[in-house]
């Protein structure tokens, strides 16, 4: 029979979230009397808003129609969607024809680890969303992880700690590389200043490297002086690429959307435009977002979208400021818990000092019914860190909450 | 900067339909007085049907209460549509569980060669669907294209001609290989008899290989002698994938939604189930099909959806008769033209012999103002042939053929 992938073998335990799924569905069993609430994975938890509903149901009115029904899209998005795109999210610092419409960040990242092969360098911020690394190693970028909690051979990992303010070291960028980046952080809720990322330009620039900027929390920014996107930043263009999504903005979680920046400007080393890639993959192995989802999307970035996306950030920041809160409650401060993030991204990152996190997961499980989600599952540096996620309605956080200022930490 | 990466590089010219839309372009503009009428690209032209619609409708309003709402769905899939699809589609033959729901066949097929990765040998049927050949490149279990139109190195290309009824030698099977096969073939339009698949089945495990079995074009099978899955065929669970798409029978060619199936049998030469790794791959560099989507899907396999999936796929098989009739005219059969498909299949595959099949295309595309598909397109064996889609307007369908009628051919 045909030898596995060596590659997929590569990857250590499952991916973080299926693995919380399975142990939380594990206590459930054992405990049936538990009403557990979930702070862990980032999935959102409010209905979908009238404004984009509407246009929901009205695309799907058309597709009912011999006149309306549209059946393969153009082959990056909607045309109005990438101009509404541009113009609304980027101020047109990028064109409509720079945008390339998907099916969300997540999917972005698989196919652009795929899009650069199995000898890109790989550098993350440790610790990362676990698909950069987790997708680098299914594309042949690195090799098998290495014993204990030290990540995958031929990854570079930057630590962002507390004690660098959450920013790495960019000493540690090594040449030719590709440079996963997420601001505002996942998860550690940090988000990098105009001046850090004006340094991470002159870095990428400096070592012929090629940034991957997550912009996926890019809509709870509430500081006006943050920067939104990479291509805030002079010289990005010659080295960035973005990716956003619909997912956390308008709660299109489950519809799916999202969309990758490749500015004209980014070549490869024999002068390719990455672009060029970028389409003939996109055209090739994906068949666009779907077209109900677009006209969603569309509606989103219109006076009423964005007033309903404000509205609905907003709901989520204040639960964010309500586990700050209680993080700061007495319980955690008599525990040395301190406590980050949480104003202009949706996440809560607490360390909780000496202790491994999975076993403060486990602890919080059993004593509130509250599940998070263990620092470690995002890379050696996020050991003793927890998640907490504000996705989740009010009554629930507040609840959760109300267990949590209950929890003792002896 | 960053090297190209090279299996990208090894694509030669663009993608099959994104390269005939730039010639219809490049057409149009020169003739803006033209009305083109496309045979070309398989793209559905009717309206969703009043049942999916409805269904589509409900989960719309749904997301936008609070009670209704869901973000991120269950991994692989919505569980009630898992199950469906294995009691209506497979007559419980697979298990819901050994269902994986996605967002279209064409996406399913790159992210299975990505799971096989870059040693796994690679055959296809010759002409095939560009999709297979081209994601193997990009996966790098293919070298650069050879000169001329001999296809790319290290493919084995089985080719499928009038000579043996479009079914291939077997015998050219490679050992431990990834065999990829459409029935209904896209683009030849032949549907593999039971007795071909069981031979097809019987081969791929002697040979220690795996059967990619692409289905998409199953509901148009009306001969109820042909089987519409390759699992009808004993001895398949051990050697078999099967991808397929409601972007056919349903008109989702646009809204996107499509399943593999991945029987539990199915493993690797160290015993690791494929399903395994397959989660494992969805679960992490994709995020789940749009719940929107999903629920007109499952609304496609009750009586209604049945119903109507029926009278979607007879009224594009009418339009296949329509060009069948044509294609036997008398300027077609003094030009020496047969035609092959389109009784259980929506193309129709035309042999022009002694021409080149652009230059049938560019014919066609010039005294017709008719865009077709070049056989050529499809891989060598492709030469000489044009494929017809039945996929239009019945109005227009009519019209292309009225002109094709007055086609000469000298």
């Amino acid at each position: 029979m045909l030898k596995r992938n060596p590659r997929i073998a590569n990857l250590s335990s499952g991916y973080l979230f299926p693995e919380i799924s399975k142990r939380r569905a594990a206590y459930a069993k054992a405990h049936p009397e538990a009403k557990i609430i979930s702070l862990g994975i980032g999935n959102t938890t409010e209905p979908l808003t009238p404004h984009i509903v509407s246009a929901l149901h009205a695309e799907v009115s058309r597709l009912g129609t011999p006149e309306g029904y549209s059946g393969y899209g153009d082959e990056t998005g909607l045309a109005a969607l990438r101009a509404k795109i541009a113009e609304v999210l980027y101020e047109n610092r990028v064109s409509a024809d720079e945008v390339f419409i998907s099916d969300g960040a997540k999917c972005d990242i698989g196919r652009l680890q795929y899009l650069f092969g199995p000898d890109a360098k790989v550098c993350v911020q440790d610790p990362a969303y676990p698909v950069y690394v987790d997708g680098s190693v299914m594309a042949g970028a690195a090799g098998p992880a290495a014993s204990g909690a030290s990540g995958y051979a031929g990854i570079v990992y930057m630590p962002c700690t507390a004690a660098n303010g959450f920013f790495p070291d960019l000493a540690l960028v090594p040449e030719n590389s590709l440079i996963y980046f997420c601001s505002p952080n996942n998860p550690t809720g940090a988000v990098a200043t105009r001046e850090q990322l004006t340094s991470l330009v002159r870095v990428a620039r400096e070592k012929s490297s090629i940034i991957i900027f997550d912009s996926a929390y890019s809509a709870f920014i509430r500081d006006p002086a943050l920067p939104r996107s990479i291509f805030e930043i002079p010289g990005a263009r010659e080295c960035s690429i973005e990716v956003n999504s619909f997912s956390k903005p308008i709660g299109f979680t489950g519809v799916r959307l999202g969309w990758s920046i490749v500015p004209r400007e980014l070549s490869f080393a024999d002068g390719t435009p990455v672009a060029a890639d970028w389409t003939r993959l996109m055209t090739t192995i994906f068949n666009g977002a779907s077209n109900i989802a677009q006209q969603g999307g569309l509606a989103s970035l219109d006076e009423q979208g964005i007033a309903e996306t404000l509205a609905l950030t907003d709901y989520y920041l204040e639960n964010a400021r309500l586990i700050r809160e209680t993080l700061s409650g007495e319980n955690f401060r008599n525990a040395g818990v301190s406590i980050f993030g949480g104003d202009n991204a949706p996440y809560v990152w607490a360390r909780f000092p000496g202790r491994k996190s999975w076993e403060i997961f486990d602890l919080i499980l059993d004593s509130c019914h509250v599940v998070c989600t263990p620092g470690a599952g995002f890379g050696p540096a996020g050991e003793e860190f927890i998640r907490f996620s504000s996705f989740g309605h009010r009554a629930q956080v507040s609840e959760a909450c109300s267990r949590l200022s209950k929890l003792i930490l002896s």
